[in-house]
């Protein structure tokens, strides 16, 4: 296999984009990392987005974004797998690339989810029909549950939730693209809505619209573009049971550890290598299993990390610098591409405010459904 | 890159499965497809399906096919292009392998469409929705033009179509797997009721439920698992326009050509050296455009190649033995899996009264839309 780099990146701000439809924020990612490598064609796209066909009533996303790019004719495909379609996508362009079928090709991740669809009801297609949707339960519930698991099992306490929350919205201050530019107290968190019991609003990511991009080419040829290409050294997909009842230990994502395993195989490195990461914090509570998934600290040990400052920006590992899927929104498709995005910047010491010092290798972590798939790639700065 | 056979292959009866949901197809059809190899394990599987989302509410089938295989655990994505999902799917199986990334891959096509959606417009959410079906048009409508541009720049006759669904039907009657098996007259065709002028209800393919599946290895290590493997010689995937008011020629389809012109360079062979071929007949007029985009009959050309016997069984080129999507049926995501494996069929020799003799190089052509997305395969018997 060819190794294999990202060349350039694009996205939209994430937010309610009332005024951009979902073609358009694609073209907006996608001409964007076109732009940014200075090139002017593609070979193939892959695009990631949960559902088009039920958000806006748009599927086949593979043609029409390759004909609403101006570039007819290219190979392009959409895929999915819920709120990791985003990394899925980078997966496929990084495998087509890898593979030697394609020379450039492009990783886009978009959704529009504010135009009107049931998105509690959307969103929960990606659970197990049959065994959870049928009974009522929605993704708050099944997060809230894995919530009381983790609770009961290690103490985990409702102030540690709220301090992902708050850790999350110092970063996302910082980052212009972020759906939410504003920091939270503990106590905000604490005191606001419930949800899903433990889980109250200032726990859950927000419902978003958004596009993200980025170009891919084979290393050997990634001079052409840009001076500061970065690397993709690993890419690991995994899934577990769909339904959660089905699972051993509820508290824990096998999918997240099982990604992980493959990427740091492939890659060489283990998580001690990793200096900055994005992680899948669709709710405060998968950004704590995520983190003993991945191995950035022992299982059962997550629920202290971001309220001891071990995950913060300056801390050892710092995660979701980009503010994450709480602060800067989660257009479920675009989120895994943007994640990319943020480690693109960071290896490339262009994330401003945000910056960890002297960055070489990051990773990201993009999960669907309640861990059902957990997709990892991990990014080293040349 | 690396050789890439399939050995194995599985798929459901096509047609109204009511007692069968989406997940038990996919069953039947993946664990068919590994029991016929001898294999009881998968590195990664590729899910090919329009919009589990629209037909029964169900996304994400990566990790929930993967569970219901009982094979938790191994990477599984969703992939849609419409019509052309199956294909894609198969496309990227082949990928994963040639790329080294799996040793064995499953390619599944599934859909079901008989559980009480509104099919017609789920299905128009593979057109464009801002140009197309907002103006109220459907598949059968756009199919319909390109049908009189068609007839009216190459004198194309309401019986070349009707010659179309008699042959497709003379194959498919010897096709225990099909949805009709039984012939149909010109007559009979030509007085069935109008769907689209000057498309009738003959001229098209029905709505179906079913699931098909190939399995794939790198070629040297497939006589582990089977004495007859097949090559997958070539992939192309091509996309056009969404919208046929943006092409240039609405009664030719752009797709199908560069499709079948990467995966002629891709296996260095030309249109005169397929023996047998599967191509997308949603209607009959698609399967006269593409038999021209194929380059079996020159531009114009194929209006009279059913009738004359051309493409039928015992003519130059059989194509759509197995009663293509118009006798077999067509369950949309599945189809493309479902045209390879009438190939590995014939190329093993065991296409039982539908045999071509002596075919040792066939082709799949399979698309999304009215033509957005077409992708072809080219498969060698070993």
């Amino acid at each position: 296999m060819r190794e294999v780099a990202i060349i350039g990146a694009g996205m939209t701000r994430f937010g309610e984009l009332w005024n951009q439809s979902l073609r358009q924020m694609f073209v907006e990612a996608a001409a964007g990392a076109l732009n940014d490598a200075g090139a002017d064609r593609v070979d193939s796209m892959y695009v990631g987005c949960m559902s088009g066909g039920q958000f806006v009533g748009q599927e086949h996303l593979g043609p029409l974004m390759a004909d609403q790019l101006g570039m007819t004719g290219v190979a392009a495909t959409h895929v999915e797998s819920a709120c990791a379609s985003g990394g899925v996508a980078l997966r496929l362009a990084l495998m087509e690339v890898a593979s030697g079928m394609s020379d450039l090709a492009l990783a886009v991740g978009v959704e529009k989810m504010t135009d009107g669809a049931d998105v509690t009801n959307v969103l929960a297609t990606a659970a197990d029909q049959e065994l959870e949707v049928y009974y009522g339960v929605t993704f708050p519930g099944l997060y809230a549950m894995i919530a009381r698991a983790h609770m009961a099992r290690y103490g985990t306490t409702e102030e540690d939730l709220a301090w992902v929350a708050v850790k999350n919205h110092r970063h996302g201050a910082k980052n212009d693209k972020a759906q939410f530019r504003r920091e939270v107290t503990p106590e905000q968190v604490m005191s606001s809505a419930m949800v899903a019991e433990p889980l109250r609003l200032l726990h859950c990511s927000p419902v978003s619209d958004g596009a993200a991009a980025v170009l891919l080419c084979p290393l050997d040829q990634a001079k052409r573009y840009t001076d500061r290409p970065v690397k993709v050294v690993a890419s690991g997909l995994a899934t577990d049971s769909m339904a959660l009842a089905d699972r051993k230990d509820p508290a824990f994502l096998d999918s997240v550890q099982r990604s992980a395993e493959r990427a740091y195989a492939m890659a060489g490195l283990g998580p001690r290598d990793i200096q900055v990461a994005e992680v899948h914090d669709c709710f405060a509570i998968a950004e704590i299993c995520c983190i003993e998934g991945l191995g950035f600290v022992e299982r059962g040990r997550g629920g202290p990390a971001a309220r001891e400052g071990y995950t913060a920006l300056g801390g050892c590992v710092p995660v979701n610098t980009s503010g994450g899927l709480k602060s800067k929104g989660h257009p479920v498709g675009a989120t895994g591409v943007a994640q990319a995005i943020e480690i693109f910047r960071q290896l490339r010491g262009e994330a401003g405010e945000r910056q960890v010092e002297n960055a070489r290798i990051g990773l990201t972590q993009n999960m669907g459904g309640s861990g059902a798939s957990s997709v990892v790639h991990i990014f080293q700065g040349v």
